[in-house]
C-alpha cells in the first residue's frame, strides 16, 4: 500500500504541491449539494475526523446555507465554498477551475444532491396516470446529468489526485443512488421520475467507472443508497417508515463514510447500501 | 386457455363490440416508430401474418414514409396509419382517442422509436468528456419518456382489449431497449446517451408492468432486445459487427413476434434478447 502510494506521489505533476505540501496531507474531498441535509453532514464529518482534511463544499446559493456558515466560522482554513448549480454546467466548469487553482487536485467527490418532489411543482407519482413530461425530465436533469457532468469535470482532478493524502490507493467517486432505483428490486412501483433518474445515474456512474478501469485511472467512482434518512427530502414520505428505518443523518453519513474509507479497487462500479450490501441493479 | 378468452370476452365493455364485431377477430395492434427500420417491419410481418388483425401504425410523418403507403396500398382495409411525435403528449392523446374511436381497444402496443446518432447533431459518446447535456436530454426525451407517455394513454385501451382475437390471455406492451441499457452487462463503457436513456425506460417499464400486476390487469409489459440489425439506427456503426451477429430486420421481427406471441403473464417486466434469453437489469 505504501509502495503503490509513494508510485502516485512521484507521479503527480508539480503543480499540485507548489504552494504548500502540507496542506495536501489530508487530500481534498468534495461535497456537491452540501447546503443541508446528507450533503451537509457529510462536509461536517469530513472536517471533523480528519484535522488536515480539506473540503470543497458546492451548492447553488452558498449565502443561504446557514449550515455551511456555521463549519465556515469553525472550519475556515480547511472549507472552501463554492456556487455550483447542477442545471449550469460553466458553473461546474468554474468550481473545477476553482477548484484546480487552490488544490491542483481532488482525492474524494460525493455528488448528494437529488430532488424528490417540489411543494405544487413536483410530487412522486403513485400511478402511471400521473406521469408527466416536465417531472421526468426535471428530475433527470437534477439526479442523472447533473451528477455526471461533476464527475466529467472533475475527472481531471480525481485522476491527478488519486489516493493521496488518504489510507485508500484510489480516489473515489460515490454519488447518492437510492435503492428505488433498482430494476431487480422494485416490487412497489410509483415514484417513476425520482426511480427512473436514479436508474439512470446508476448507468452513467457504471460506465464511467468502466473508462476509469480501462484507462488505469487511480479512480474508484461507486453508488451509495444511504437509507431513508430523516431530512428534508424524505419528511414528507416518513409516515410509513418504521422507526428503526428512519434514519439520522449522523447515522447514515457515518456509515457511507466507512464504506467510502474501506473501498478496493475491485468496488469500481458498484452499488452499496448504507451497511455495505450489494444492491442488484 | 380458451374459456379465460371467453371470460375476457363476456367482461369487455359493449362499446368494443359496437361497430362490427368481426372487425376485431384478430385483435388490434399498434406499433409506434412505423416508418421504418424495425417498426416498419412490424407492421409488415402483423398484417401478413393474420389476415384478420389490425393494425396502426404510428410515426411523426406518415407523408414522409413510402413504406407506410406501400402497406397502406396492399392492406387498405386493415391498416391505419395516425401521426404521432413522442415529443408532444397531446398528440399522444389524440392517438388514443382515435383508436378508441374506432376500434375501442387495443390487444398489442409495439414501442419502437429510438435515437442513437443525427447527423451534426448526436453522437453516441466514446468517452467520458464528450458528454453533453443537450444529448443526455434529448436521448432521455425521445428514447425513455416519449414510449412511456404512450403506454400511459394507451393504458386504458389494453385494459379492455387484453388478449382479445389473439391467442393470448393478455394485452402485451412490447417496448425495445437494447443490451447496452443493461447496467450488469455493461463491460465496454461509452454510449452513455444512449445506454442511460434505455436503462431508463427499462426501469419505467417495469414500474408499469408492477402496476399492471397490482391491479390485475390483462397486461403483460416487456422489454425487448433486437440484436444489431441493419437499420439506419445502427448504420453507421456496423463496422465491427460480424456479419453473423448482423441481423435483417426480417429475422430479428420474426423472432421478437415470436416472444410476443407466446408471452404468459409472469413474463411481465421482463427484459428478453432476440432469442428469448432473459438479459439481466
Amino acid at each position: 500500500m505504501a509502495s503503490s502510494r509513494t508510485t502516485r506521489l512521484l507521479s503527480l505533476p508539480r503543480r499540485a504541491f507548489s504552494s504548500s505540501s502540507l496542506k495536501f496531507d489530508a487530500g481534498v474531498s468534495m461535497v456537491q449539494g452540501a447546503s443541508r441535509g446528507i450533503g451537509l453532514e457529510f462536509v461536517k464529518q469530513l472536517l471533523e475526523k480528519n484535522d488536515k482534511g480539506h473540503v470543497v463544499a458546492t451548492c447553488r446559493n452558498p449565502d443561504a446555507s446557514t449550515g455551511l456558515a456555521h463549519l465556515k466560522d469553525k472550519f475556515a482554513d480547511r472549507l472552501k465554498v463554492l456556487p455550483l448549480d447542477l442545471t449550469v454546467e460553466s458553473s461546474i466548469e468554474a468550481s473545477a477551475s476553482s477548484i484546480k487553482e487552490t488544490y491542483g487536485h481532488l482525492n474524494l467527490l460525493i455528488n448528494t444532491s437529488g430532488i424528490l418532489s417540489i411543494p405544487e411543482v413536483l410530487q412522486p407519482e403513485t400511478t402511471l396516470n400521473k406521469l408527466e413530461k416536465s417531472a421526468l425530465m426535471l428530475t433527470y436533469e437534477i439526479n442523472a446529468v447533473g451528477p455526471i457532468l461533476v464527475i466529467k469535470h472533475m475527472w481531471p482532478l480525481l485522476k491527478v489526485g488519486g489516493g493521496f493524502g488518504t489510507e485508500r490507493s484510489n480516489a473515489v467517486v460515490a454519488s447518492l443512488s437510492a435503492r428505488v432505483g433498482s430494476i431487480g428490486d422494485n416490487h412497489l412501483g410509483g415514484w417513476h421520475s425520482y426511480r427512473s433518474s436514479k436508474t439512470a445515474l446508476n448507468q452513467l456512474s457504471k460506465t464511467a467507472a468502466v473508462e476509469f478501469a480501462r484507462k488505469k485511472d487511480p479512480i474508484v467512482c461507486i453508488l451509495l443508497h444511504p437509507g431513508t434518512v430523516d431530512t428534508d427530502l424524505s419528511k414528507p414520505f416518513q409516515k410509513n417508515v418504521p422507526k428503526e428505518k428512519l434514519f439520522s443523518k449522523e447515522f447514515s453519513v457515518q456509515k457511507l463514510l466507512s464504506i467510502i474509507d474501506n473501498v478496493k479497487s475491485n468496488d469500481n462500479g458498484k452499488f452499496f447500501a448504507w451497511d455495505g450490501q450489494e444492491i442488484p441493479w
